[in-house]
Formats: C-alpha cells, structure tokens, sequence
C-alpha cells in the first residue's frame, strides 16, 4: 500500500465514525480535515468533492460490514447456522460500530434527496437483502426450511427487527432490545423450520 | 384562536414539512422564515430559539400522528379490530404523512445528541410504545389472545415492521413493502390468537 493510500485509508476510517454521528450530510471536506488534523486542500486532493467523500465513506462502511458480517456467515455452514452467524455478527455491528449507525441514519436522510449517494445506499441496500434471501434459500436446499417460504419476506422481517434494535437500544436505551431481537429472529427461523 | 396563534399553527404545519425533508437538525428559524415568508425577528418572537422550535415541531407531529393513528385505534373495538386500525392509520401515515417520516429521521439524527430534544423524542416513543402495548393487553382481556402472550415483545416487532416499511418504501421503492408489511402484521396476530 502506497504511502497516500494508506493516509486514504485511515481518513476514511475516521470519515466513517464522523459521518455515523453527525450524519453523511453534515460531513464536508472542512468538518473532516479539522478531525484529521490534515488541510482542507491536501483532503481535496485525496477526495475531490463532497459527494465523492461521501461515496467513498460509503464504499468504506459497506466494505467493513461485508468483513464483519457477510464473510462470516457465508463461512458458516449453509441453512441455519449461516443465518445465525449473520444475525449474531449483524447485532454487534449495529450495536458497537460506526458503520452500522451509518447506514440507518444515510438511509434517513438520503431517502428524499435523489442523486448519486441515494442510488449507492439503494444498491448497497438490495446486494445486502439479496445476500440474506441468498442464505435462506440454502436452508430450502438442505432440507432445513420448508420447501415454499419465502426467502425475501424473510430477508424483509429480518431488516425490520435490526431497524427496531437500533432504534430500542440506541435512542431508547432499552435493556431488553437484546433479547427482544433475539426473540424475533428464533421466531422468524421456528416459522419455516420443516 | 388568536391570530397569532392561528399563525403559529400554520408554521408549525409548514415546520414538521421542512424537518421531514432536511431533518429536525436542518430546521433553522432562518430557514423555515424563508419558507414561510416571514421575517426572522417575527418568526423568533413565536418560537424563541432553535430549540423550542425543533420541540413544538416535535409536538405538532406528534399532535397530528396521534388524531391520525392513536385516535380512531382507540375508536375501534378493543382488540384486534383496534390493533388492526392501528396499523392501518400507521401506514398511510408513513407513505403520506411529514409526521410519519420526522419521527423516523429524527431517531436517527438525535440518538446520539443529548439534550431536551432526544428527551422528547424518548418519551414521545415510550408513549407509543406503552399504547400499543395497552392496545394489545384490550385483546387478552377479551379472550382473544393467549393470556401469557407478551404485549411489550408485540408493540416491539409491530415497530420494528414499521420501520422496516418506511425504509423499504421510501428508500427502496419496493413495490411489495405493503403487502409484505402487512403479512409480519397477520403474522403477529396469528401467533398470540386462541
């Protein structure tokens, strides 16, 4: 990694965890280099525009979830325990990093504002849906679910309750957010089970 | 009501628009007096700080989401007509309705920002919350759920459902988020019914 590449790498790191609290909207080159400690002009270089910035913040979070929670379910043997690993990996992303705040409040602030950082969320969005259909359906393959569920309801269920955990567990601080997600996920796998 | 606060009224209507489109954060005494072709000083002798103007939008919102949603619930038989209006009010206002979206987006952008305006917003969606819950309980009561089912689990997956629509409509466009929405809400039923 080249020595520019790798400031690129530790910027956006940081972009990352600026953009999850104060919104991808409200990080700009200037708010960013005051964080970084670099100048406005040598940022510019790296990035270009806010938008890029922004694509790139994505690019980077989106990436970060694909290590932590996409791989290791995709290790994980098929059916069941492949959706548990993702559904474990996903609760502690949501809870403890940054990346994971900072899709739900993109998504929030970006759904009416139509452009370049809008279809990236969506695309990001339908790869992941796509992904966890993807894994139910090898659960139908090896005998586990039963042969007609539906593997985008239950991709769309499972979306659902990590927005209501993030939401119980981030604004509320609910103590139960925990269980209660845990609740719905054996519930949504009880459902199907052959 | 006085003219001033007839105006006040119409504002604040205008305000929970704006705060739903460029969040609560976005919504400046400045901003809204441009929208509503007031001047500033007339605007902060209404509303006196960013503050108390992001609280009365908050109020508002909450005024409308309230007539619109909890009123006729709480209109219906105890049960699951009542549940069932419920969510049905709850959706027409998350696909039409400013106040469905700013609770949505202002979650995500004051989850990590303390001060009065997160307190508000904890205590408006402990409120529903526990409304829902107490919906639920009319249903027990009633002999038409199992009278060990949990109503705080029901108005945490009911929620959940919600917010999984609002991001599957208004950020995914998915034609099925409806119609999906409305299978996790039989679902939900159909668990907890004797």
């Amino acid at each position: 990694m080249s020595k520019g590449e790798a400031t690129r790498q530790v910027v956006l790191e940081r972009a990352v965890e600026v953009a999850s609290r104060l919104g991808l909207a409200g990080l700009t080159i200037g708010s960013l280099a005051s964080e970084v400690e670099l100048s406005k002009s040598g940022l510019f270089g790296h990035f270009r525009s806010k938008e890029a910035l922004q694509l790139q913040v994505l690019a980077h979070a989106r990436q970060t979830f694909t290590d932590q929670v996409v791989h290791p379910a995709l290790a994980a043997p098929r059916g069941v325990p492949r959706l548990r690993t993702l559904f474990e990996r996903w609760l502690v992303v949501c809870r403890d990093s940054a990346p994971g705040c900072l899709f739900v409040s993109a998504a929030a602030e970006f759904d009416d504002q139509p452009g370049a950082v809008r279809d990236q969320l969506v695309r990001d969005n339908r790869d992941l849906m796509e992904s966890i259909s993807q894994m139910f359906r090898t659960g139908i393959s090896e005998g586990q679910f039963k042969p007609d569920a539906d593997p985008d309801q239950f991709a769309f269920e499972l979306h659902g309750a990590m927005l209501g955990y993030f939401h119980a567990y981030r604004l509320m601080g609910d103590p139960l957010a925990e269980k209660r997600t845990h609740r719905v996920f054996e519930r949504l796998i009880e459902d199907v089970r052959i």
